[in-house]
């Protein structure tokens, strides 16, 4: 994957997983995602580093968020953005994926974005372009979302500096998340020691290997949270709440919800974060959420950093 | 409501409603659109004054004329303009409405533009903004539609410098009309003193105070446009019908609709005006609606210079 | 028609149909297509000749390449799009077609791209502007689809200059097909003479008058290849298969699918050319879509091209 992501030299050639990502690579990102929050004011200045750059978003689900943060990032920057319509597109008429891919290429394009349920497609589409573009994971199934994870990292190091020494939980549906994998990759390449992930047993994974290695598996979110120093709380699908045997929103929030009394068993200062959009009262409460410890509104101001940060290493002309 | 939409110093801070808007707000707004209609050469020459905002269109009703005309207002002032589907966004997943506005407000945002059924919503948006960010209110349920006002009152204004003296009937479906309570608003404060409002009694308000005091109520379109030096015709809502026991749409034309024959028995001159779409030979006849005394169409002109007016009075630095 | 496309001075006006376009307009607008493709080093760098102008893209047929090929050469050229959402417009509200075009020329509007399946709607709209807008036909029913045609002859002409010595096969549902008369049109202006058109019976014209004039008719793609320079399959439109009694894919695919042992019939180095989107393996082999002769992803790089070319001949200020 590396090969594939990565050039000769170590520039990043494509962003598909933050997995195996060298440190070096992950700092450069970082320090250049805190250069563009400097550099454009917060937002509020445009720069001019993809001028003439064009970068097509082709999410295949739909996302608020995510998608607005690219598109925003890129066209701070200056690059042209065009927003793919899948349900309007020829994927309806039959055409398959890569036919269309070729077809945006064909037309020059210098990145795609991609959002897709099916984790892999973004790595397929690395290894089948005809063109130099770049590709983007903005999520795949299960797998990775290294943006998340890049923007996350980020917002946890502009607060606290010293990683190796940080507790950290992730809590919530482990098993089908791919921010709690982006997030374990980037927070482990950091040094990031003590990483505690916290689900329904069923929501767990088999076992702390592979994405998970060495991390500890907690069932109790009161003994997960303990002397920790930041809290990430995921979405719960609903859909995800019967497999886990849990029968309301109310059952889950009882067990797994993050509220203030909880969060009084953390570190204090311990840092609250969510990569959104939130339930409220389901996995978070209304008080945590919008409390002094939060950083969630932070991640998504980030978000768009970390984006310009990676788009600009991956498109500037050198 | 002054306390919010305006600053100490009576700037516009947001524009939420034209009711209580002092005249001379109203009348620099005015001069403003005015100078925007040169200074872009009718539309054809961009201006740079916004450049590096960012506006964001919240619509949760589909438009074609308002939200077209906010996108190219804001575009050819230089700002990046994000149209934000509201069916593919979070709300869907159960996200709430101020937490996608925080979301976006985190991601730098100078501007939402809001439509939305319900009365209030963006007067809601504005009062609970984490950011300085403006809000303009592009039509909220009946309660108003101020741009639509500011427009029609600049239209107005192009063609008849002595708005004390005149005579102007509103027609149409006035209860249930936002467009209805903005005219009167702004012609109101502008001057105008004869206002006559015209409808199906059942789409009549109750009484003549609150939006509509010292309004003639006039239950025939013969009687309101005697005399009269403009008439601005309300769009028939085709399921208000019923409610108003109007059997068919050739039965409101024959009370309601405005034809030639009718707009004889007004002032020689007298205009025409609709906010549209229009439902031809439903609420106007043809050959009205295309006549020499139709504005309908240098309204629509109008509303993008009356937008650039807006978002240059609430964005541009100082 | 000529009339309604030129002017006096023999300028495109409004770019409806390729038929009985005099050659030294068509033979510009392939020069100009070379150009752009020089001057925006193949799409990577943008150019200023449209800033300020507007364009709408009026899409009331989905599409992907065709309305993202638009769109990227007019904001190449540094115009400014409005993608207009038909599902979402007045037009839902029961606004006409016509209403819908008078307020967008009232927003000021420099250009409107259609594409609609009905014959002849750009030309009524043409016919019925109100202001100086051109009219680009992006595809209309089966009548005309003018900027294919244009990038299929720019396309062929870069790879083969002595058109009049030129056979051409086009082969698929040539009734229906509004690429074929765009296509059968410009090679026609430009000197080609052999022109074989081959189709199930049920998918041929009539008679090789009017658009197909002394066209070959040809019922076995297996003779029309023979000997011939340039493929171009057109795409099945599945319901069209029960239409010409073909029972299913595979079976069309044996009778009318261009396979590599087919086109070793034609002469060496024979190109092959497809509109896009492609049925493989319904009407054109992987391998051969794939292969070196083919210039299916040339024809949508220089789709762009001819497109900013068109755009830039209609709307350069002059």
């Amino acid at each position: 994957m590396q090969n594939l992501q990565l050039t000769a030299d170590v520039r990043l050639r494509h962003l598909i997983t933050l997995a195996g990502l060298p440190r070096a690579v992950v700092e450069r990102l970082l320090d250049r995602a805190e250069a563009m929050r400097r550099d454009s004011d917060g937002g509020a200045r445009p720069l001019d580093l993809l001028a003439g750059r064009t970068l097509i978003n082709l999410f295949f689900e739909p996302s608020t968020r995510t998608r607005t943060s690219f598109d925003l990032a890129a066209q701070r920057l200056g690059a042209l953005v065009i927003n793919f319509d899948i349900e309007r597109s020829s994927t309806v008429k039959g055409e398959s994926l890569l036919d269309t891919i070729h077809t945006l290429e064909a037309m020059h394009c210098d990145a795609f974005v991609v959002r897709h349920k099916e984790s892999g497609t973004p790595e397929t589409i690395a290894r089948n372009l005809r063109s130099d573009a770049a590709v983007l994971n903005a999520g795949d199934g299960s797998h990775a979302h290294p943006t998340q994870g890049l923007l996350d990292a980020f917002t946890l190091r502009r607060r606290i500096e010293d990683f190796p020494r940080l507790s950290v939980v992730i809590c919530g549906d482990i098993l089908h998340s791919r921010v709690a994998r982006s997030d374990v990759d980037v927070l482990r390449t950091l040094g990031v020691r003590d990483l505690r992930l916290c689900a329904p047993p069923e929501l767990l994974p088999e076992s702390n290997s592979g994405a998970f290695a060495q991390c500890s598996f907690v069932s109790s979110l009161d003994e997960a949270v303990a002397g920790c120093d930041a809290v990430i709380m995921l979405r719960l699908q609903k859909e995800r709440m019967e497999a886990a045997a849990i029968p309301s929103e109310a059952d889950y929030f009882a067990r797994y919800g993050l509220t203030r009394a909880r969060l009084a068993r953390a570190k204090p200062g311990c840092v609250v974060m969510h990569p959104g959009p939130i339930n409220r009262n389901v996995e978070i409460a209304d008080d945590v959420a919008d409390g002094a410890q939060s950083l969630i509104l932070e991640q998504v101001a980030n978000g768009v950093f970390a984006r310009m940060a990676v788009l600009a290493e991956l498109l500037e002309r050198r």
